[in-house]
């Protein structure tokens, strides 16, 4: 019922749409490019179906991306997609938001919702 | 008409429809997993039917979670449900807004709606 | 076509629908329980109809709740009632947003929309 | 195809529907009763038809209220009025936020669309 | 696929509609009156179809336009059209948000929607 | 060893010279030249000798100054006159940071310090 | 003892060392090269001796700078000479804090010591 | 060499004066008076001698204080002289910044300096 | 008396010492290694003794400043030279407060005593 | 001259005594207890003698603690250590201020003054 690394407890309120929202401010990747390091934080938000996320589990997900080449867009797909198919939500929204490179800043927003998919 | 810890006076214009928003910045519980204390601000906005909260025993209500061990989760809707029980409002969101562990922030919000109940 | 100490004045584009706040961060009055008293911000938002709200008179009305003793919630809807007899606006907001009491705050916001008075 | 006062150039992208913001922070006038100075900031929003408002013509209009003594609702509905005779935008806000008098601050908020005209 | 100094890169989830949010605060070009500098922040926010802008060329693109005499209007809807045709986005808003000058302040937003186009 | 109003209790380290700040943002008087109420922040500091204030007897006495006619230059030495006599303390500063009055902010501080008594 | 503008009153605590701290955000004069509004803060921070600053007076005399033509750093210094003159106070600073001009900020700071006058 | 609940380890450079700064947001005791909670953050300053304050042992040290009743000047002090007595530093501060409680804000601050000790 | 495109005005107090503080939150000149431009805030303060700086021909001295190649360190003192050298101020600080390059942040501070010159 | 790291340029003022501040905002180590990463900012303050830091092998020395494990108080202190080896500064600070761990937030300051050394 969960990815290999995010783990998932039972909702306690299965019954109720209500909303989680979680931010993690100490994201770090490396720039495919130059192999420097990239710094972020990234925000998720969702309301849960019979799952929730583990919190100790998501934040060795996160600094698995401490060592790995990726982009902005790519990781804020990346984790939608591993998130969802780890707690299978309703709705899902991830953004990241990461710091200024060559004077320029940016933040990728991505959003699953179970009625569409 | 109340919970035996939660308190109501009658709302003084039950006539209108209006709302009532308070924050509890000094809500501290357990975790549950390590016996550390959480800290976190309860807010409340509702609208009230024949009844408001009465907040000195709103006050002791929160106090009570100062020794209990329970998950940000089930904190927001447990509130949720007594303050339900207690003054029947029309409609009622709870926010739970809890300090970072981990490096992980974490905020949780449930609401209520009569229409729907 | 004014309540004894809320003055009005003619609407100065009576054939626009627009929109007037006015904010009054000086309010205090009296808890009724403890005698003591409490501090807090009232706002005020409406739409004109044939009168405008005379800000000389409104500040004299305001003071006048120095010394009186009356609940939060009693507050904000008695000046909605008394300001919507005043100037017969077309819609009307009052919020009266309170300080701290017992580690607790409270905004309480009522509104007033002639089409459904 | 402009007021007196204001001028206006043509709109460089006449076909698209954009939005042009201006704010004036240095805005004062004279109150009507006491003779003394009020001060605000002028907030202009607009959709521009065939013209746009040229700022350094707009910086001597706003200028122009400096010694006239005029009410706070009627120097937001005059300046909205005086900008729709010169620019004939397709829609256009005009916020007067004014600084406080006797403890009150006081926000005027006029609208025009060029389809209820 | 692209015009001439803005690249792009193939859209890393081109199934998922998301969103994209850059901010360029370092911008600069002259006034074509005084012959002046003018500073400002560009902020691009769009939903990528087929591509994504590229940073780098994005930057020099806008350092491109740093000795180049041109109105806040003009800028932002040239950097519209230069983005749209470029990457051929399903949407996408710039917003110019220029340095104070003579006392004013001026913001231009300009949205494009290939569905509208 | 204490005045009528304001009560003590014995210094818990009366050999090590530390300081107590202490801020009550809920002060008001009246003004004696127009009755109309002012508002303000009062802020005590001080070194305590053998004494330190009771807290909720400073609120008491500061709740006193409600319906008195007094000057903001008056108010904050009569108010460090009363605290000096009343703990003895080794040095004190009390600050009067009061609201605009007629558009001009004003803040007034006096010290006192035992050595120069 | 007072200028002809400035009134003052008579030090309720001449026998203390204290301090006064004024801020007049509503000042505005002319620039004497372009004849165009300049705007600024005034701040005064003295020591009273004999005689305090009344404030009406205080905020007559700051209006009389509307439609004076002077620069930002006769502005400061003339206000520090005319208040000298009117309070003898034991020491006195005067700021002038000027709005953007061009581009640039200005903030003009002067002081008195009767010590060394 | 450490007190029993606050451990200790050897200080990397010990021939070097420099300075920790440790803030913990998260202090809360019980007041001894009403039974209800205080919150508040304890920040500590402090120049290592040979030892420094083991950062997890220090969180269970200030845990401790959760159901104790102790007074604001008597918690900032025990836990400097907890602290000197642990890592006898060269010198330290302890800042008690208490929450508002019936509208007054306390703040203590002690200092221990082992050249006067 | 000033250098070739420093302009500079009488001192209109010369007898006393007081301080003018001026910002220029719009430079901008270019990396020498990179040939990317550089943004930055230049702040100058100063106590003027026969002259002081004329602001118009301090913005055109800056704005030379576009195309010019230049580090950090050089451009920081290179501006306290040439004005030290226009109005020969009793005493100066030139601060250079850089944009982000490179994840990093760079801010110099350059200063002038005449009675150490 | 310099550090294998940390490579300098020669002071272009080396007669001035003038300060350069440079900050890391993008530091992360790993924590040697626990193995999950560190966050923090690096603040550099130093007085240049013959050399300058070069920011971009600063940035490339910055990025090698990535993956090492060490000690907030170790940090600090090395990195002071490795810069005063490399530019011989007149005189060095060193912040680190780290990020929160088990609700309690660090920062260690270390300093270098060459006429103490």
């Amino acid at each position: 019922m969960s990815s290999p690394t995010i783990e998932t407890f039972p909702n306690p309120r299965p019954g109720r749409e209500y909303e989680i929202a979680i931010s993690c401010p100490e994201f770090t990747s490396v720039c495919p490019k130059t192999g420097l390091p990239d710094f972020g934080e990234i925000r998720i938000t969702y309301v849960p179906d019979a799952y929730c996320i583990e919190l100790k589990s998501l934040k060795y997900y996160i600094v698995e991306f401490r060592n790995r080449g990726i982009f902005f867009e790519h990781v804020t797909n990346q984790i939608l997609d591993d998130l969802v198919a780890a707690v299978h939500p309703r709705r899902m929204e991830v953004v990241g938001d990461f710091a200024v490179r060559g004077g320029i800043k940016t933040v990728v927003t991505a959003t699953y919702d179970a009625r569409n998919a």
